[in-house]
């Protein structure tokens, strides 16, 4: 396949939220308790909320400055790129890097919309909940709704109000929500309990894809408090393992029949392994622990019901067919520091081409799958052969795509540790 | 190649101990706080030690027991396969196996020593320790020393000790010994501090491999307290990614030259995703976090100094040449619930069909490997041919391999969860 020819749409990317996220949905009442940002006396910005205060930290915003600027450091509006909040901008980076649509994380509130539940008051927290599901569905994807798969936060706090959301969302036309990895290290409890039968009902009814990112749990993989941070780095995708297999082993699949769960940012290379080692854990021990996949084996039931993402992944692509290339979809992760941008199209080709899949299957993983399995649509709005790599990049000739550095804040004395890592998600 | 010419030396099996460990290699003062075995009213045996009772469970001794009787039952000496303990039935149970060669963990004191950092007087700790080892490399090993690799656990509480301890074995002939696969989890320092230096000292000097077996950090792969006990299980091997990774980054690799670690029981399968991701790493962030693997790639680091091993793998076997087939050695972990037996040759071989690997590439894997990084050549005793899967079944025909069934302890009324399971590695 030509470059040029792909069609590229991205189930994970990152919203750095622009400072007038709150202004237009949120009741007045509630006003006052609203997140607001303030530049703080080192020049950078912070969100203060409630006794917070939350950094833009590097990591999450580090697309278009040069490797040897990554890191911790809290960060002002002024250092990031403009594409990473200001949502027309967003547009001209997507277009530059050939994408055509993407799918949006939040960065505030936590994967997991985990911030709001520490207001004391719960109307007031599911209130800055819809108000930022209505900032992010009427504003930022409604700037250009053939760009961009509304994704919802949910109000994690409360099952029924969770469910509630859904179906209001979905009445909007948002079918993707969020979802912790593991509600367990969030002091909620474990998928194997029924406390969230009224959020799966609700998704199983509404064709509401669960988008499982990983650290949605606010768990980093430490190993220890003095490892260099890029034991986490390295590690922190293949974690998704582990909510993989609880959720294989969990009711949720028996019992709702239509739900289906992607795992954002979690790669591919590790799923062969993974589908034969759950097998053989059926298999050898399913007499005494009475698991039950209803006669089925568990890496049938997983490739049925999850969806599996990736951004780079070599390995993982030479065995696409024999995981299910209509289970896959791709990534950009921009702007994170593991960010395909600007050459996204040039590094999934570079990914593909030792393989012997088929354009095809190359178009199933790219787009086709994202558009079925989110139920997104670009191509009743343009044309599909404006939705190309080639067509997007022509559109934004002239875009400036370049580096730029804009210095260090701290520095660096030796390795980085995770010593003054704060998670952010 | 033909199953009855295949040669099996296996670097991972385990011990139950038997009830007279501590009787002939520990000093007469320390007699009154060895742990003893003590028949329970109902039923079954336990160690008792310290303020511990210590159960022999269920899953780590179930060879010979049909799998619906698998499960965390503690038992009796009389509900386990003789050759979990004894060593002239272990023999048989290995010969009848096709097994040449065997490295054993121990169960009692943890695969790491843990059990006697309890004991508050040091020199006692260190005498149990002692005793342990030398009736590990003495009775258990000696018995044939041609049909066992010895293995030392470590005095984890003192690394001056714990160095001493490698150089005293190695100088009784045994270059092998335990360590946490993270000490952190279990109070201690972690690898990146250089509290370990005269244990990495002694292990350089003295050629000694260091064994960390899935689990020695105490630590199980655990989601939720209601997660069925089946997550635990597909999980806990590739967990070991961790100790990978946290190795790989520590500065030990590169400070001692000729430290070699096994990762025993982590399977292969995950191995080409993670070396592609902590290349990834390397690439992408080295520039901020500063590390540093002397002008080469993680990856390199990594295959040459990490041993794998896999017991059953069938993805692994099929990207053996592409991990390494000098890097790879094959494991029994008789008596688990995951052992192959008695019919390790033929799964092996079942795993190798798929593939192209050559009789060396097989031959490498199977044992010649474990002789050269274990130091173990047991061909100086019994002649090559005599060593065969095929030879030594014939030597042990007669022997009754027969699946017994001994009844449950426990009624289950619904699946396993981890609820009531007590780490005992």
């Amino acid at each position: 396949m030509r470059i040029d020819d792909m069609i590229l749409i991205s189930v994970d990317d990152h919203i750095v939220e622009p400072p007038d996220v709150f202004e237009h949905h949120l009741p007045a009442k509630y006003r006052d308790i609203a997140p607001r940002v303030e530049r703080m006396p080192d020049g950078t910005d912070r969100w203060k909320f409630l006794d917070f205060e939350i950094p833009n930290v590097g990591l999450n915003a580090v697309t278009g400055r040069p490797r040897d600027e990554y890191g911790m450091d809290p960060t002002s509006f002024d250092e990031l790129r403009p594409g990473t909040y200001d949502v027309q901008q967003r547009l001209l980076d997507m277009s530059a890097n050939g994408v055509l649509g993407s799918l949006n994380f939040p960065s505030l509130p936590g994967f997991a919309g985990r911030l709001f539940a520490a207001v004391p008051d719960k109307d007031a927290a599911l209130a800055l909940c819809r108000a930022y599901n209505d900032w992010h569905i009427d504003e930022w994807c409604g700037a250009a709704p053939e760009r961009f798969i509304p994704l919802a936060i949910p109000p994690i706090w409360d099952p029924e109000a969770l469910a509630a959301e859904v179906r209001r969302v979905a009445a909007k036309g948002c079918h993707a929500i969020t979802f912790p990895e593991n509600p367990v290290p969030l002091g909620l409890p474990s998928l194997h309990s029924d406390h969230w039968d009224p959020f799966w009902t609700a998704c199983n009814d509404e064709g509401t894809i669960v988008n499982m990112h990983i650290g949605s749990s606010s768990k980093l993989v430490i190993t220890a408090p003095d490892a260099p941070v890029d034991v986490m780095i390295a590690l922190q995708p293949m974690a998704i393992v582990q909510a993989a297999a609880d959720l294989l082993f969990s009711p949720v699949f028996r019992r709702f029949p239509d739900v289906t769960v992607a795992l954002s940012e979690g790669g591919i290379g590790w799923v062969p392994y993974f589908l034969e080692r759950v097998d053989h854990t059926f298999d050898t021990h399913h007499a005494w622990t009475l698991a039950d996949f209803g006669g089925r084996r568990p890496s049938e039931v997983f490739l049925e019901r999850v969806v599996l993402c990736f951004i780079e992944d070599d390995f993982g692509a030479r065995h696409a067919r024999e995981i299910g290339t209509d289970r896959i979809c791709i990534e950009t992760d921009y702007p994170h520091s593991d960010a395909i941008w600007p050459d996204a199209p040039e590094r999934l080709a570079a990914g593909f081409a030792p393989t012997d899949l088929t354009d095809a299957e190359i178009d199933a993983m790219t787009h086709e799958n994202a558009m079925r399995l989110f139920r997104f649509d670009p191509f009743t709005v343009r044309a599909r052969e404006q939705c190309t790599v080639g067509a997007l990049r022509a559109e934004a000739a002239g875009h400036d795509v370049s580096i730029v550095a804009k210095g260090r804040r701290s520095e660096r004395t030796g390795p980085m540790t995770l010593a003054n890592f704060a998670p952010t998600a």
